[in-house]
């Protein structure tokens, strides 16, 4: 499968469609943005991890009943996946305060939530992804009431599967972002990327950030990080 | 029944205990507040209007059925209340895209939504009443799943009473706030306010803002929408 005319460059990844027309090829880039992209940088190796731990993980899933837009890995960068009308929510689930959260809560980062926290972001990036509730999202109609409670407990199962995978190479999941898309025949399954870029993860005994953080907050060494997740989780 | 400690000052009311220990005066005042304390003033006679709206709008629900925290108006500015504790929610509802919402979603103001939208901000002044969801409500314990539900369910009825009611004399329902409280004995009561500082009201023909946005924007006409407001509502 080849890789056609580029559908869209996003902020770290390219989609191109393919010879299948329900099928495109998601290129990973090296390129970082933060602070709502005021803030640019490149990690090396960043587009290689997140395919490989993203792929990684997105098997996990598919083996515990969460449907993916995952086709085939097809290079170091590069995978085929479910082309999709993506939700246009990013779905946050936290189970410990810490970025966002803690500052509008005023917890000190690193507060275990007493329970899981589901949140959604209108993505749109000239609104700096605002975040929206469930009213607002019926009234946008940005999906069904039906999609919206599928894509909640899809949430939560992927919480709970990761969180249990997790714990084996000592990393604690913080939180993270999930996007859903829409199939062709309207099946809602779990689409773009799982990886160091959307994920807080931090090492479960010394806390460390395993993360982009690391390049969020100019702390530096986030090529080793990214390095230390690919290698806890595949053993590279 | 008469006044004793000041238990609260806060930015529109007094509140004091009284010999009743299941009681409470609240004592309405002109000032007026705006962007998050930032704008200070006074609205002349705002406290007669805003009581006597109140106990006129708290009385209506009542005979449909809507608890309040209303128990007898006192005088000009002051009414005997139900004490309570109060939920820590604003919870707002939407009929029309306005303010931070027309702001958060990028609609023009006066757009109408398809759903009634309804919104919890936790109430901290410091934190400035950010906005929260049900997963951060039940996280942070700021009541329980029942409650909340009930409180929902309040809200949107409280919404059709009275914009049914307003229709009559030519008011459109924009958007408002509402707190609630817990009784002694558990009950979930309306409590706080209902008036021209807590709801949007628009002549609906006009479209004239018969509201605090008139003091908010820098529009002038403040005391003149006031008493319209309460010439519209109770004839005086
Ligand atoms: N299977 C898919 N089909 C269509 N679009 C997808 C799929 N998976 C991810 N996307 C979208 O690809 C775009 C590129 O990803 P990314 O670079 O992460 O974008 P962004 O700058 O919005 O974060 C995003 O808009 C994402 O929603
Ligand atoms: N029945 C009640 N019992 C106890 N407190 C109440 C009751 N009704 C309203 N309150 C509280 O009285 C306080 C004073 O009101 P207000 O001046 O509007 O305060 P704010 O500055 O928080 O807007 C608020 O904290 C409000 O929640
Ligand atoms: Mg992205
Ligand atoms: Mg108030």
């Amino acid at each position: 499968m080849e890789k056609r005319e580029l559908l869209y460059e996003g902020k770290a990844k390219k989609v191109f469609k393919t010879d299948d027309e329900n099928a495109y090829i998601v290129d990973y880039k090296d390129d970082a943005t933060a602070l709502n992209g005021l803030k640019k940088g490149t990690i090396h190796d960043k587009g290689i991890i997140n395919n490989r731990v993203t792929n990684h993980l997105m098997k996990l899933l598919e083996k515990n009943g969460v449907p993916t837009h995952l086709i085939k890995e097809l290079s170091d960068r590069e995978t085929l996946v479910k082309k999709v009308t993506i939700v246009p929510l990013e779905v946050i689930v936290r189970n410990v305060a810490a970025g966002s959260l803690a500052k509008r809560l005023g917890l000190p980062e690193g507060t275990v939530l007493s329970k899981t926290v589901l949140e959604y972001c209108y993505k749109d990036d000239a609104l700096g992804d605002p975040m929206v509730n469930e009213y607002h999202i019926m009234a946008m109609n940005f999906c069904t009431k039906e999609e919206l409670d599928l894509i909640a407990s899809y949430a939560l199962k992927i919480n709970e599967i990761l969180t249990d995978y997790l714990k084996d190479v000592n990393i604690s999941l913080i939180d993270f972002k999930l996007e859903f898309g829409k199939t062709a025949d309207g099946t809602i399954v779990l689409a773009d990327e799982i990886s160091p870029d959307t994920c807080r993860f931090w090492d479960t005994v010394t806390h460390e950030k395993l993360d982009k953080d690391r390049f969020r907050r100019d702390m530096g060494g986030e090529e080793d990080a990214y390095k230390e997740i690919l290698a806890r989780l595949l053993g590279e």
